[in-house]
């Protein structure tokens, strides 16, 4: 036997790619990797090799922290001056790679899904942020929508009132321009407000009557729905994923997957996935008739950049995967 | 006082080496590293560079998870397909670099520990996997024996018949080939089934009535029992060590330690573990008579290829330790 | 719009640097990166590069463990000789670099903050322990005075004696050696004795009352109290920073700030903080009139040959706002 013997025909036949993802620079829950425009540029550089064109920045604000030196988040929630523009940055180097943007909205981090959730001074707050980010950054030809960031897993009337109300002044403000939502599913790995998880997922009836009930109601409004694809057990993706991408069709919207590239089978969640589970999720999305993925994040967990070195291998094996000539040892950060 | 004269004597004539470790690619616990066969090649040159020549695959299946496209795993237990056959990869690099290999049994992951658990389906299982392994790796030249995949504390009658039924057939169907166990202890810090560690050790008196009784009953069939020495404290390790090795010596069984390599003590298990412990730990056991040590394991916390770049000066103050020359700095894996 | 233009003009005009770091060799929550001199060599020239001249030993023993070969605590806590005398290596490293070394005393682990504390017996043994210290490094011209390692975050009777007994002996050993603490705060981020975040900070005048209660009574013995900044919420450290130093110059001590360079608001704790919250944390001290900075720690959290690499981010945004011309692709450990 020798060692060549041992390469592996390629098992997948897959025309699945990943084609965005998530720019994670204000967190909750995603530690800091501290890059200045130097290594964000090189990271721009190593997603364009592995073939992504869309960078989606998850907030534009979380509570006092802001991407941006927003007058309104200065004023009306004692923002934090930051050190630098962020969303400048990322709109030039989206310009600079042939990137589209897409501008996430304020999250004050009230907690939308409690009764007494006020949605409309919450969603006036967000819409005079979105009003300053059109009049400082609109014109950039790289600005190509929006992503609403409140993510909700099933019933949320709140929610649903914010995507409205939000979602159709944003249309108004720029018309053409696309918004997009990536809802969680009520799967065993998802938590739950006190950082527990579920345990058991949602019967898939269920999981179809509630989203019914929500797509029927931001139909128009939201152009891009992509579940979050790691809530749920790999072996139920694909009724899962069949379901979504069936309802958005009936409702007018494009279905991605966000397909996660951390791993939330272990004692230390949030660490690069392995690749095997992220090559099952996107087989499974493609099997559903879904045509696009992006992730969450490149950054962190798929760059040759990351602070988490098996990310390096997750960008080879996904890179060969795909077809692509990249790999991690042509990329370096330091 | 110049900076030569700080260098130490070293402290240690000790004896014992690692001279195997685990290879953990199926966890459910250790993050994944995404290797593919040219980063496991240059892992297996850096084990025999650290003196390694045995490897052992912590477990061939767990539940849904294969290390290779087992067609009765996919029959019986809804198996993934995996995206490339790893038994057959490891053995032929354990052949080209000299190694012996041992197969782990599949791990369903069912509780046996509890009492309803079904020993004869579960055995049934586990023996027709290791048929199919035979069918398929039987003739390969680098496979020496075989791990029991059923990590025990103490007491468990269910893991005991499992290993009696499940060695007895394996000895049967190769003679000769090697049955390899590696229990924990009851020490304060293992682990309960909700993941909570015990806090309080097992008195050394109940360890040795209770392992005296399962070696009595394993003998003839397992040939080497390696504990776990991360659950008991450092300072109880001689005491629980001296058991371990005189209780082998009586049953006609090698005692080996399995040297955890990575640290149970901090708020982040499951990272490198401090030289001085791994240190103390080799120098207990060699104490207690014993003369061979493995380790869990290589790849994440001692390799210089690891993910956790730490492991890298644990693989110098090791090979220092051990005389060779090997250095992490003449190791790169991109 | 040119990549160029995105360069912000530096937000900070601020005077306030880091200019020492603790050394965390015997940790009881963070992972060991074990290095050898070597290693440590190069990162007392990182450190240098990053302006630091202070190093200080968070502690010369804890529990069995120990920084020195010492006979004391091989006699008395059955401590393990370790296999590097760590308090040589820093004391040669410290003169060779132009560094002064603070010893940190020894920490039993026994809970001073439960009623039945003994704290004669306590500070007997650690008083033994400071005299072999002198006895051995005493003569060293690096040692420049002591770390306190008893961490309290507001009135602590038994602390509070410990502190008095032991500085009033040691003043008199070595006259003219300087003394520090670095207490936390009873902040929304501090841990309780489980290891519960405590969820709330302290009003403002408690504090107050609190410290001032306790540095009437350790004014003349301690010099130097350096508060750790993470516990309290960063938009509430300004008002905590100014109350530290106006009781501090009340007393007579010089108030320094303990920056902290790890993270307190994530999933993973302890790991890289975000360089604008520690640049938030900075100006806040500089507010409050205080006038040196130092950090826990930089090995870990802001050198270029931490474990973490997102550290190397940190360093690079620091020595930017600092001024400084080291960047991290300058330094390699391996």
């Amino acid at each position: 036997m020798t060692a060549g013997s041992l390469k592996e025909k390629s098992l997948s036949k897959s025309k699945m790619r990943i084609t965005g993802t998530f720019l994670d620079e204000i967190s909750h829950d995603i530690p800091h990797q501290n890059w200045g425009e130097d290594e964000w540029r090189k990271d721009f550089g190593a997603m364009r090799a592995a073939g992504i064109h869309t960078v989606i920045l998850i907030r534009c604000g979380h509570r006092r922290w802001m991407t941006f030196p927003s007058k309104v988040l200065q004023a009306k929630a004692d923002g934090f001056e930051p050190p630098v523009d962020l969303v400048r940055m990322f709109l030039s180097l989206s310009e600079e790679f042939g990137m589209d943007f897409y501008c996430g909205t304020y999250d004050s981090g009230h907690p939308w899904w409690e009764p007494d959730y006020q949605v409309v001074p919450e969603v006036a707050l967000m819409r005079e942020v979105c009003d300053e980010l059109i009049d400082r950054y609109g014109d950039c030809p790289a600005f190509k929508g929006w992503y609403l960031s409140q993510e909700i897993a099933g019933s949320n009337p709140a929610a649903v009132a914010c995507y409205q109300a939000l979602g159709a002044h944003l249309k108004a403000r720029i018309p053409g321009s696309r918004i997009m939502i990536s809802p969680g599913m009520k799967g065993a790995k998802a938590y739950d407000a006190n950082m527990k998880k579920l345990g058991k997922t949602i019967a898939p009836e269920l999981h179809e009557a509630e989203w019914d009930e929500i797509m029927k109601r931001i139909q128009g409004t939201v152009d891009i729905i992509a579940f979050q694809d790691g809530h749920v057990e790999i072996e139920l993706l694909p009724v899962f994923l069949e379901i979504n991408n069936r309802l958005a069709r009936k409702y007018g919207m494009e279905c991605w997957t966000n397909s996660e590239s951390f791993d939330r089978d272990m004692p230390i969640d949030f660490l690069p996935v392995k690749w095997e589970k992220l090559w099952l999720k996107l087989k499974a999305a493609e099997k559903a008739g879904i045509t696009n993925a992006i992730t969450f994040e490149f950054s962190h967990f798929m760059s040759p950049h990351s602070m988490y070195p098996s990310a390096r291998g997750l960008f080879d094996r996904y890179c060969e995967y795909a077809g692509l000539p990249a790999r991690a040892k042509d990329f370096r950060l330091y």
